[in-house]
């Protein structure tokens, strides 16, 4: 039964257009939705809305959705809507009539905001942790590596010598860079939505600073109808952050795509990190990588995707705002994912000495010859032009 | 077993990364690549690579898969990467070394674009079909109602005189050209890949011809290297296309929305088109076209993705590309589903009359003041002016 | 003077606003303008709106604004707004209340939208002519250097063996299907939209057919609120035919880029197309394809923008869409001049046939030392497992 | 002259492809790059490569491009490429010999990053000031009408009672929390690249540290190729700032462009905020919001842009990246000057009260009676269900 069930039944293609995947992409939140109601339970107790005994029995209910859910046991049903009208829907049937008193002082628009925020603040310290592990073990490998010499590229062009050191702390120091704006998003979003309502609030006393307490949350957010008009920016900007991790990751890629090409033979990866051909037997590819770097691409995609659904609406909740879940619950796995792969892949990586000297070649050292000059005494850029006249053919 | 099986075993987390959903979307292309499965063994019977006996049990056991997958129970599982893979396995098993003849002569890169294609053909036709039906349902309405006064807008203020036919007739004019834009993507896609191999074709007189009329296409898609490089091209003007169609969903949403708004009221729909909400007993919103709204930004983005994803790559395949597959399959989905509920609105709408005559205020008739100056005379301009000087207030 | 004054002046930081750099991209359109305002005058004659003599004066001084235009003289200033005000004041002041009659029966809405498309009828034109000359350029090396070997990369990595007229012609009949592309859009926007005023027509009895003929349209464009609902519909098909030229240069570009490696070495550019360094006086980098291949991301972007900026608007002319003007011009104008710039390229490649050769190493033929097998009846699958057993080690 | 002038001369096709519009865009860096080079001059004296006297020398002349450039009289030309080249030929016209040393020790590439981060702290003040102007401009709007009644809606219907105050709250609460991303932003930007080369150090011990202090960074960049590899990643994060901004200004634009419609009429604008028709007379349009609305796209396009265009490249510089000026450089003025127009906007912007309360109809009521029900002791979802049974008919 829907929560808004009146006297007809939803138009069964409506029905399915409206709900689309929502309940499938809700399964993840069961959990988050559980403890928004356990706290807002508590709430209503302290308001006199439900007894001790009631607020007990939601809380015990509540809990049971928990260990089921944990047993992959707790199903969304598409005629369910959402993981709300689920967990309502067992709550009635679980406690009677206590059940119908949970949504008291809420609405679906708090509700999912409040269970997504945990979500994300779960994502994001998961993310950060992973990314610490990266770090880590790019660390290990300046450390094992760092001083081998390997050739520094500009324009895909032999530039001047650079490491596997050099190389490798530019990613560390970026991927911290990258942890600290995941840590001002996740201020912005630790903000409480719970007890806004469908934006215009609810005509009783909520205790939203209590709420927000229970909830682990910072503060709560003030305006109601801010609360809903954040919903797509607070995504937007997680997945922003994210895509700063996936373009390093994607930049990564390429350099060790790259890199791994027999004709560089730079680095190399033990053979079960490739896949091959079903034609050609001799093919041992790193698919990883090539993956790796496209789905920096689905990110973006992902990014625009919420900031442009959620434009030219007016302020308060409006539908379009639904399918923002898909986007950013599947960039907060596709991230986490791809950084652990990453750092798997490092952890295994191959440094190919012998290929990486070969490749210093005399080219790499023409501004070292420059700047012989200037300590002579030659101006820069009179410098410069005397060595480059040994270089003007084509390439 | 994978297909390119060596010597060692693919580390789990590279293959759940590498595999992805891949196997699920794959799932959809059972039939299709069956039925080049089918094409590919009698060319190979011309080839004299099988037997007719041969060929005949490969054509049955293909057969049998067929019947498996319309009865829900032929399943890809990630272990075997793709449907190519769980239907070499299933020949094999089936029908013993004559399976293991089945990949001479082609490769997965030749094979999936063959199954997708025809998978991308069956898309177009059921989206025009479908188009068609809007285009006749809204002929209904300008046949039924047409003459209805409507005012128009620009700049979302009342302008000139329109009506529902005129407004109607805009979508019946623009979806006829959305599907000669179809058609013409039909054409490009209308080439046959079966036979080019990785790319690089196969050490094998294959019959290309052959193999395209056996399937249907109108020719065989000449050079191998532009086989692979297509891959993405096709698919985001397949998406293109689609977004035309629904950018005009996305208007039609957006002219319903506010046409239905009760400060307006000029339209209406049945209760069992509208949801609720869990808070606001007296709420009958209209989800369905916020919905339509919104996949529309779905839509575009999947195609950019696409885009992006397939760009700064070399020639030949790169896996990148495999995730081509999600955008586009979701892509068709969501236009076909998006279009018939378009339609079903369209055949329940009412047009509230009374409403659209009483918005009929004469502001919508000052440019007809302008005319009949002119058509005593005045200068077009000047007669402009004369009238406008009536109407220098604010907003 | 705007042609709209009323009893106000606008503000100047919204005039600012409003106008942007519109006036500035107008520059281009005053020709197209002009033709259009020349068949519209010879409309109005046959109305009898204005007489064989005042209509001749129009002629004329829209033939002195074009000669002025071509000289660089007719000049667009912030405050004329656009093209069509400034070309209406300067009848104007030329031939008196003559002038004033040019507008009756049209709005600037349907004026710049006639402008616009012979605009890009003239884009579509110039752009299949270059491409018709890289397709030659292409055909030239296919025909000179078209048996070189060349290694086939997949995934990267050495797949099977190519060549340079394999690569080539990839590229040749692409391009090709492009222009059909271009071709089938071209379809699209030759469709006059002349005489239907705001959106809402005119009440007038204007002879659209007339006009359209008059300005080489193949028809009129029927319905009056679809010609304003096409906006930013006709230029998104546009600017998804140029990104489908962009990406195969961004492929030849990518191919290039690495080929020329000196590691490769499979190809080579004379010194007039590298670009230094100012630092490192080596250097002899190929910035062009670089840049070459990032246009391409502005095309995707310029289309994307197009495309989310006309979304969730109601039918009729909405504001928004002005800054369409931007993207789309920008993006005839880039990809007209790397066509160009690529076909200079190809003209002067130099393939280093050594070099290619010498990369032809054994690995390339691992799929052959297969079929080897399978002639001689050993099942395919079964041959290609023999020989991939010489490759499991890692990369 | 070029900086990197060999024995040959550019193509002037190849020329004109690569410079592009560079040079317009550096224009607006002349004055950040000549304070970059007097940062830099100083530091050289340090370490002995010119002498007290030179330094002098090469300040003056520094300081009269500065001047030169406030007159408006310091021009880049095409054949320049860049400003770094034309302050560099500048000097070394003016100073001579001295001239030539200023590029001792650096590179343009990591000149221009100096240059432009230096002109991104700018922007960003002066976005914060701006956006504070709104904020203050929105509290006296809640001061002054703050209680003023107005419906509250969610999907586009009307849901509770909301108001003034509560409606501007939202976009306080929310430009303060843009506000603070954007002070982030800074901090991630406030990293001197200065002394790193062209992404590899340079043969010289560069004091890093002196010049991050002398030109107020808060401290060097470490790593020289992440100096290189975050070009592109700190501007999508500037540009990601900004789209925060400017979706809530998308937000206000399609609410008041919504509540200032004659059919609601609860705001209205003075005359000289709105624009007219060429063909209507009656019309006044807001333009103004609608422009507002759409440059927000602008802005989603244009960060895409950025993101897309840095991917899938290696590490270290490539010429890609110098396409990222167009689009950051145009969102910094676009955010600014729209949010200078809105704050105009909400300075003159006409509250009508009586339309307001006419609008609180009995519907927006419907909750309250929920509520009413549950405080006498009925179950919400029970009290819910008994209010609800009223409203079953459509829309």
């Amino acid at each position: 039964m829907k929560l808004w069930e009146k006297k007809y039944t939803l138009h069964s293609a409506i029905e399915s257009y409206t709900v689309g995947d929502d309940y499938v992409y809700d399964q993840q939140l069961v959990p988050y939705d559980c403890l928004g109601s356990i706290a807002h339970a508590t709430m209503l107790q302290k308001l006199g809305i439900v007894s001790e005994q009631e607020c007990l029995q939601l809380h015990q209910a509540l809990h049971e959705i928990l260990t089921l859910h944990e047993q992959g046991e707790f199903k969304i049903k598409q005629e369910d809507e959402d993981c709300h009208t689920a967990i309502e829907n067992f709550l009635i049937k679980k406690v009677g009539a206590v059940g119908k008193k949970i949504h008291t002082g809420r609405s679906r628009n708090d509700q999912i905001l409040t269970a997504l925020r945990l979500y994300y603040k779960d994502q994001i310290q998961g993310s950060i942790m992973t990314a610490n592990d990266l770090i880590d073990t790019l660390t290990k490998l300046v450390n094992s590596h760092g001083t081998t010499a390997l050739p520094g590229y500009t324009h895909m062009r032999k530039a001047m010598p650079s490491s596997i050191g050099l190389w490798a702390g530019a990613f560390i120091e970026s991927m911290k860079d990258n942890t600290h704006l995941l840590m001002h998003v996740n201020t912005l979003i630790d903000q409480c939505p719970a007890g806004t309502g469908a934006g215009y609030g609810v005509p009783l006393p909520i205790d939203r600073t209590m709420i927000a307490k229970l909830l682990g949350f910072q503060k709560p957010q003030e305006n109601s109808i801010y609360v809903q008009n954040s919903r797509g920016k607070f995504e937007s900007s997680l997945l922003h952050a994210f895509t700063q991790i996936m373009i390093d990751l994607n930049k990564m890629a390429s350099d060790l795509l790259l890199f791994s090409m027999p004709e560089m033979g730079f680095v190399s990866f033990p053979a079960e990190f490739c896949t091959g051909s079903s034609i050609m037997p001799q093919k041992m590819n790193l698919d990883v990588l090539e993956l790796t770097r496209a789905h920096y691409h689905q990110m973006v995609s992902w990014e625009m995707q919420i900031k442009t659904m959620s434009a030219n609406l007016i302020s308060g909740y409006n539908r379009d705002l639904q399918l923002i879940k898909e986007p950013v619950m599947k960039g907060c796995a596709c991230t986490k994912e791809s950084i652990e792969v990453m750092t798997l892949l490092i952890k295994n990586i191959k440094i190919q000495k012998d290929a990486c000297e070969k490749a210093m070649t005399s080219d790499l050292y023409a501004t070292d010859k420059v700047y012989e000059l200037v300590k002579k005494g030659v101006p820069f850029r009179d410098a410069y032009r005397q060595i480059a006249r040994q270089y003007s053919q084509g390439v």
